[in-house]
């Protein structure tokens, strides 16, 4: 018997992972990161075989880690994590700092960042698993607190997107209640959809000013399916 | 240049990771376990290989993880954490529930449990990653929240055993300031060492009921080194 329910209490981080060059780059939101040796340390990240980055990441045998602050805006989740680069460069217009490998780390809305090298890739199915080894580590807000994707669930809100290791069809959930007088209402610019089902909140009873998770749209944006 | 601080800003939990069966099992402390796939979910986990649990993993090829509440005790983290399970039967007074491979599960203190069945191994260097598919996941306590190592480390003042893959050496620590009178005490029972230096508080300034992380010896045990 799996209760995906319990796999909600497992922590997790909320990162944004990046690869490329100075004249390319491409990065994507993970919850996978982590390091996996202390001598020397190296560092393990999860990313969907579909996605820019991982084919970035092949190509450069390298990534950046920038580790997202608390109040990590909804327009950067919603950039690295709903968005492919495929069709648009997501570093134009943010603060890039290039390691010492030449990937491009964002510096936008993040405490600390990490850049490391290649030495494995592990094929674990639908996601490819870079392990690299420790190049660079530096803080860049010591006073703020991380985000957690416990935090970015239940206070903003957010759901995992499908190429996530942590992705759950929703109709996995256990109803713990079932109400037919629950909606379910979508967000016209990105799809995103909130369920009343599983969230704990009524749609109608969040605050005027909440936005999209996704992708920041306003509230009064979103349609009743 | 590697600023070691900016690695605490990486978010982890606190589980117990068992294997064996119903003769002998064995467990150890883990902040690394992780979802690696949706599609089927197939969770990681790296333990050092000089654990006894690593080698019940090989042999049993099955693991189970549970999920720490965030007032898990110091009796427990200390148990699981700085013990070896070559000395005793770790399981021994605690309940347990045997999944469907039979590994052992400890139900005590923890809010949900998985079971996975090895896939895969890794050899990461010190550490070998097992990546396993989920066969069975439930909630004990669905009221609680899971103990997060940053809470472990900020709150419960516990630091990482030298065999985890998260340990940083003190000495790779930047002294935020440099204070020739900041002191170092040792609890007595297990080792386990309170450096001011790399602490926020002072020891006198812990509560007379603060007790040592590791192994739950009393404040007034500790002695001054």
């Amino acid at each position: 018997m799996i209760n995906y329910e319990a796999l909600f209490k497992i922590s997790y981080g909320l990162y944004i992972v990046c690869s490329g060059n100075r004249d390319r780059g491409n990065g994507c939101i993970s919850n996978t990161v982590f390091q996996v040796t202390s001598d020397p340390p190296r560092f393990a990240t999860c990313c969907n075989k579909n996605n820019l980055t991982a084919e970035f990441i092949q190509n450069s045998g390298a990534f950046s880690v920038s580790i997202l602050e608390q109040n990590a805006s909804s327009e950067i989740i919603g950039k690295f994590g709903y968005k492919s680069g495929k069709e648009f460069d997501k570093m134009i217009g943010l603060q890039i700092h290039y390691g010492e490998t030449g990937v491009p780390i964002v510096l936008d809305e993040s405490i600390s960042f990490l850049e490391c090298k290649v030495v494995q890739t592990v094929d674990v199915g639908t996601h490819f698993m870079f392990i690299g080894e420790l190049i660079q580590a530096e803080i860049i807000d010591g006073t703020k607190d991380s985000l957690t994707y416990q935090y970015y669930r239940h206070v903003k809100k957010g759901a995992a997107p499908k190429n996530a290791p942590t992705y759950i069809d929703k109709s996995k959930l256990k109803a713990e209640s079932i109400d037919y007088l629950l909606k379910k209402y979508q967000c016209p610019a990105c799809g995103y959809i909130y369920d009343e089902a599983v969230e704990a909140i009524k749609f109608d009873d969040l605050p005027d000013d909440w936005i999209c998770p996704a992708c920041g749209s306003e509230k009064s944006d979103f349609i009743e399916i």
